[in-house]
C-alpha cells in the first residue's frame, strides 16, 4: 500500500472520530453549551432575520411544556417597523426595540389556563434558546405583572380582553458576536437533600 | 496511487464533509433538535443519573436570566430514596416520583423577586431541555401555586418562609428511549403584526 495515501487515509478518519467524540463529551454537548451560552443581547445589526430562522424561533416557543397541555400561549412576530419603533418609544424598560429588526411577543389566554404566565415563561426561555442556538442575539424584556407595559403593546397590537402578553422579545444579529454569557453559577444556591 | 487507499481516503473526507454540513443546516441545529425533541418523560429505568450529568443540570438552571438580574432561584437535587418516596406517595400530581432516581426542585425566594415564578419557570425550561440533551428524561410536576403540594414538600425538604417551591423534576434515564415529542405547532396561534 502507498503510504502516502495509507497516512491521508488514516487521518481523515482520526478526524472523523475526533468530531463524534466530541459529540460524545457531555461539556462539549451542543444543546448544553447553547444553554450556557445564552445572553442578554441588546444591540443588534441592521441584518433582516431570515424567514426560516423566524418560524424555527416560533416552532421553539410551542415546543414548551404548559400545565395540564393546555398550551395558553399565542405567538405575535412583529416586523413592522413603525411597530417597533412605538414600542421602543414608549416602553422605557425596552428601548432597543426601535432598532431591533424583529420582536416576538408571547401572550397567555387568562381564561384558558390561570398559571399561563409559566407556560408562557418556558415558551419564552425556547425562543432565547432558539436565539442562541441559530446566532441571533434576544432579551426577556417584561410586560406582566405591569399593567403599563400591558397597555403600551395593546395599543400598538390590540388584543381580546383575555389575552395578556407576557414579554416582548427584540431580536437581531448582534453588534457584538463575541459577547460573553454571565457566570451565575452560585454554590451557596445549591442544596442537596435538605435545604 | 493505489486506487484502493484513495478511495478510502476520498470516502472518509466525504463523512466528514458530510457532518460539518449537516451542523450548518439549521433545521439539523442540535439545540433546535434539542428543543423541539423535549417531552415529558415520567417513568425511568433503575440507573442512577451520574454525578457530571446532575451538576450538568444545575449549571443548567443558573444560566437561565432573571427579571432585574435578581438570580431569585435555589436548587434542591434530591436524590434520597426515603424523601423521593415520600413525596412521590404523598403528591398526587408526581406518583412518578417513588421510582425515579433523581429529583431537581427548583424554589424562589418570594421576598428577594415579585417574580420569581418566572425566572424560575425560565431555570426550569433549562433544566427539562439540559435533560433531553444528555439523554435523560424528565418531567415539569407543579409545586406553586398550589399550596397543598407546597406544604407537602416543605414537609419533606423545610425550607424558609420566604423560599417557595415552584417545581419538582423527577429525573431519570427514559424507560423507552424511543418516546416521542408531541407536536404542538398551531398555525392559529401565529400572528404577524396585528393580532
Amino acid at each position: 500500500m502507498n503510504k502516502i495515501t495509507f497516512t491521508i487515509a488514516t487521518m481523515a478518519l482520526m478526524l472523523c472520530s475526533c468530531t463524534f467524540n466530541s459529540n460524545n463529551d457531555m461539556t462539549e454537548n451542543p444543546s448544553i453549551k447553547t444553554i450556557l451560552n445564552r445572553k442578554s443581547v441588546r444591540k443588534y445589526t441592521e441584518q433582516k432575520v431570515e424567514k426560516e430562522k423566524v418560524d424555527l424561533l416560533v416552532r421553539a416557543a410551542f415546543a414548551a411544556p404548559s400545565g395540564k397541555n393546555l398550551r395558553p400561549w399565542e405567538i405575535i412576530v412583529v416586523d413592522d417597523t413603525a411597530i417597533l419603533k412605538g414600542l421602543g418609544e414608549q416602553l422605557h424598560n425596552a428601548p432597543m426595540l426601535k432598532n431591533a429588526p424583529l420582536a416576538i411577543i408571547i401572550a397567555g389566554d387568562t381564561v384558558r389556563s390561570s398559571y399561563w404566565y409559566l407556560d408562557c415563561s418556558a415558551a419564552t426561555e425556547n425562543v432565547l434558546l432558539a436565539a442562541e442556538a441559530l446566532k441571533l442575539g434576544a432579551v426577556w424584556t417584561a410586560a406582566y405583572p405591569y399593567d403599563d407595559r400591558i397597555a403600551v403593546i395593546k395599543s400598538f397590537v390590540p388584543m381580546p380582553d383575555n389575552i395578556q402578553p407576557l414579554v416582548v422579545i427584540p431580536i437581531g444579529y448582534p453588534l457584538d458576536p463575541n459577547k460573553q454569557p454571565m457566570d451565575k453559577y452560585d454554590e451557596s444556591k445549591i442544596h442537596y437533600n435538605k435545604f
